[in-house]
């Protein structure tokens, strides 16, 4: 198996002013594309530090990925210290000056001096040119190690490495032919370690497949993926591992198509022509805010009542007094009037409402923090639902009263058709 | 000057599963702390790979913090890669097998056998306690090179660091008599090379002090810090270069006491007695998030109307459906009249409003993607503005949005005093 190391290269890494969040992203891939990721490194801009920690490394590894150094300016180094950790000289590429230039024009400026610099790569290394910014990469051999050279913004070397560092990993271990496909199916609601419970097992129905987990909280995504020769077959086996997955996870699964749960209950309501009003109290206009992340979300999406005090919820929902003198304001009728509010407000096909305790005072005995209630208001009526969670985070609960919001209203719909 | 490595292991940050945030936390204080941090790594939870990347770093550093692997599975294995290393057996600590008995004792739970475990470090190590979680961490010397093991749980992790390894590391280096003073300057609105100029000059002024800054999105902070023997004059120093700071940022500054704008405004607000209402078009429930997200918001925080449709402005906000005939949602008067509304309706002091185009659709040659006009409505009247911003991206455009909306109410409040 190809062992291989990750370096991410700069002061700013160094010194802990940048989390490097490169490295994650490529040790994943190489991990789902086979090769094994034995370390990862981290040094500063700085010559010798970098000369010495390319020597070890093509002394242990197969191949190495590193990011960073690339730049214009006098403290990127990696080039200057592949070439001398290589004994060679740096040489011009004449297709990545080019490129350089072409970048630059195509914004109307010119290329300064210190751009230049960015084309000359050491003697025998191969180019692997940018299409998305001004440092081109390269790859070269240290010993039996294979380096990559890539940019460190993420934009630039995430193209770089998918399009060109990969393919070329793929050749060198002999899997040039396979494809790498990968499926998420994302849920919420199940701890973490009951999606892992349920998962159990899938190994034996579909050996090629591999699975991981990851909590993005508030969700938990499942990650299939599968290395396959034939693409069209590789799907069919990929596609039959998920419908396995959301058998043992429903109703927890909100998409199969790594959508957000805002996106998801967007494309239903979209799916259906309806309309979407919000009324929040707890949720201070979080829910809002997420279904407004989606491009297009005007086509469904008509308003939220942010209502944090009960003026604002008798004056603009018509809440009744009454119910808010004798009930409170965190309670199922509440939520039940501020959801039908809001649909009539706004004349939308649905009404969503939230009314809830997120902490960290405000809290009861009979209503303690992580008391949420959430009101549905549609055509055919209106219900409400009360939860308790235990969390004491007040933006974790903002982000769970959200989340099971959004699910209630996900739910309704998808059970109707 | 001290050199330091840093060691995060597990094989969830290897495999890329996880992005270690860790390291970048310990390289800031330490550099902070006037200790050299030179290199970064990460390994998995494998035996092997441990004692050998032990035994490296101990020929290299004077001091190396690892994180990870105290935990009581199997593949927590930082306890015995270290004894191994240092060619000792572990040995039982008393009271971290008191503590952790201790811990579950609290939560009405009974230890496992598997958490006994938990209390063995190598023989020679000290003890690190852990007041918040199961894991102790030890501290111990392989060859000239004193190794500190913590938990890879951020929050025990960064507890255990500041209050037992940094004294212990400042001892170390002759510096336990110094006060570590830091401030943070929050900015909006300045790119970061702008900042870096006018900041230029600040270690004339101020030779002790160390100056760095960081792009956290849409805001700009400068860190000032100090190390000083005497912690009164050290914040007299820290102070005057705050305000030095200060006076060449102006006024872009929101904070200088590490307070988000949104709770800067809340902040203002609650000084006044004043209370505040939004109208969001384009920032889609963003501004009230934010605002919400700080505890104790409902002090000043009414209601805000998320008006994505234009009916829901003129029935809610009496925005004049003639204004937006004529003048489109997107438009001064408009913003001007969604501030009024929002005003009126929640009986707020103030009164603030977004409408622009986010993205990626919507413009046009006349109002392209990041247009956006803010309203204000106030006891003495009503103002709107109109700025132009070329980002490409939604997300980015509704946080630039939702800070320059806030930004305006800032200065309005502030100009005023």
């Amino acid at each position: 198996m190809m062992r291989a190391e990750i370096l991410a290269t700069g002061d700013e890494i160094r010194t802990g002013a940048l989390v490097d969040s490169n490295s994650a992203y490529i040790a994943e891939l190489l991990e789902q594309s086979g090769i094994e990721v034995t370390r990862h490194h981290a040094v500063g801009d700085d010559l010798v530090a970098l000369v010495a920690i390319f020597r070890e490394i093509s002394a242990r590894a197969d191949a190495v990925v590193v990011t960073g150094g690339l730049g214009p300016t006098p403290d990127d180094l990696s080039a200057t210290a592949a070439a001398q950790a290589a004994g060679v000289e740096l040489a011009l590429d004449q297709r990545a000056l080019e490129d350089i230039g072409a970048f630059f024009n195509r914004r109307g400026r010119s290329m300064s001096e210190s751009n230049r610099k960015q084309a000359y790569i050491p003697k025998g290394a191969v180019c692997l040119y940018n299409a998305h910014g001004t440092a081109p990469g390269f790859e070269m051999k240290l010993g039996q190690c294979t380096f990559f050279f890539l940019p460190g913004v993420p934009f630039e070397m995430k193209v770089m490495f998918e399009t060109q560092v990969l393919p070329r990993l793929r050749t060198l271990i002999g899997t040039e032919n396979q494809f790498r496909l990968a499926r998420v199916v994302s849920t919420f609601g199940l701890p973490e370690s009951v999606v892992g419970e349920r998962m159990a097992g899938i190994e034996t129905c579909f050996p090629d497949v591999k699975v991981g987990w990851r909590a993005k909280f508030p969700e938990i995504q499942v990650k299939l993926y599968l290395n396959a020769r034939d693409q069209a077959q590789g799907k069919k086996i990929l596609g039959d591992a998920v419908l396995w997955a959301v058998q043992r996870l429903q109703p927890n699964v909100f998409s199969t198509q790594e959508r957000t749960l805002s996106a998801e209950v967007g494309e239903l309501l979209k799916q259906r022509g309806a309309t979407l009003a919000l009324a929040e109290s707890c949720t201070g206009g979080l829910v809002s805010n997420w279904i407004t992340n989606t491009a297009g979300s005007s086509d469904y999406f008509l308003f939220s009542a942010v209502v944090y005090s009960n003026e604002s919820k008798v004056r603009v929902l018509g809440v009744s007094e009454e119910t808010l003198a004798k009930q409170g304001a965190v309670d199922e009728e509440t939520a039940r009037q501020m959801a039908q509010g809001a649909r009539r407000v706004a004349g939308a096909t649905y009404g969503l409402a939230t009314t809830g305790i997120a902490g960290p005072g405000g809290g009861s005995a009979e209503k303690p923090v992580g008391t949420i209630c959430i009101g549905l208001a549609t055509p055919e009526g209106s219900k409400s639902l009360r939860f308790a969670l235990s969390f004491g985070q007040r933006q974790m609960n903002k982000q769970l009263f959200a989340m099971m919001a959004l699910d209630f209203l996900r739910r309704y719909l998808t059970e109707k058709v």
